[in-house]
């Protein structure tokens, strides 16, 4: 199989797409897209993902774009290859993983990724973050992350006693955040905090989070 | 089966969830949810969603919530059963039903979503609309529906020559859009005006159009 993942080993789309295939110890190539020069806005980019944005996944003559697609699609593809990711053998046990998936897409990052943006994006793009927005989604944070804490205080993963696709949505925009002042939310809830040790210390993590640069100093 | 979905007819996401029932001919019960006197907001409801949002899926001892992890759970279930909306005996097609109902998820929604909720709810709440914000969105779904009205120009749904559960997850919300003055982005995009006269004129929505009831005249 030869899998090419179009990218950039900072960007938290492409990451959460690299940890599933290193997860299931497939080999890829990564290939960098330079966003700065807005290649993936250009023709060529734009016929693989029509929206313009990275991570693409090509594996033969396939095409996908949305990193929870690209991670769907290889959970689904390599199923009986790696961590078993959407729980295949058991229906309901893939049923929430599909249910606390969708928890990540609507409610997580929909409030972590704005703080994100504001806390190393703005400044890199020249403007002052828009302490506003940061409050807004803080408070909206603090929300989630109880419904996180009530539900990890009876199982050790989202889905259940089971890492999966759902914890793994989470990490590389997770990693992001936790180096922003906001971190505390995470650390004082201490369900929540065990989860993000457990989740942030898998291998396949340790193998992306080296390029996940945005952010440091360029000296 | 004995699956209950606890939701409201008028909801977009309650009919979401139900268009996937009918698709699949299977029987439910509709437990009606009191969300006007916050019924969702207490405990009993929040030990089936701790979101305290509608649909709630119960099948046998299993609950589910987020009406995209439902609509995929019964598409999967029933596989057999009516219409194939995962395509599960192509792995690549599955792959782009994967990708374009995320598109929808991420997309699609988020543009059309506060441009239904300040054209209907809003007023329902005593507030005038935020033109800003339909503003805003209106432009976000411009480019969206560009990007759709290539794609349907080269396929009848959005994830191939197939209906599938991409097209579906969009029913309930552009009918509701569709009664806006914004109906006319889609009118004026010959494909996506196809697509939709083609996917909001199947039986299983026709079957649940007349609870949408929401910002009629209550008279």
């Amino acid at each position: 199989m030869a899998l090419k993942l179009y990218g950039l080993p900072m960007s938290t789309n492409t990451t959460r797409a690299m940890i599933c295939l290193h997860e299931k110890e497939v080999d890829f190539e990564l290939v960098p897209v330079n966003v700065f020069s807005a290649e993936h806005k250009q023709p060529p980019f734009l016929s693989k993902n029509p929206f313009g944005l990275i991570p693409v996944l090509e594996d033969g003559d396939l095409t996908l774009f949305e990193s929870r697609a690209i991670t769907a699609y290889v959970a689904e593809k390599l199923k009986e290859t790696g961590e078993d990711l959407i729980r295949h053998k058991d229906a309901k046990e893939a049923a929430v993983v599909k249910v606390w998936t969708e928890v990540e897409s609507h409610y997580y990052d929909p409030a972590v990724s704005p703080i994100i943006y504001e806390y190393f994006v703005a400044p890199f793009e020249g403007k002052e973050p828009d302490k506003s927005v940061i409050d807004t989604n803080v408070e909206k944070l603090k929300k989630v992350l109880d419904v996180y804490e009530g539900r990890l205080s009876s199982s050790k993963y989202l889905a259940g006693d089971f890492y999966s696709l759902a914890d793994l949505n989470h990490v590389s925009e997770t990693h992001y955040f936790m180096q922003t002042p906001y971190a505390s939310l995470i650390n004082e809830r201490p369900h929540v905090k065990a989860w993000w040790e457990d989740i942030s210390s898998r291998p396949a993590f340790n193998k992306v989070v080296g390029g996940m640069t945005f952010g440091q100093s360029q000296e």
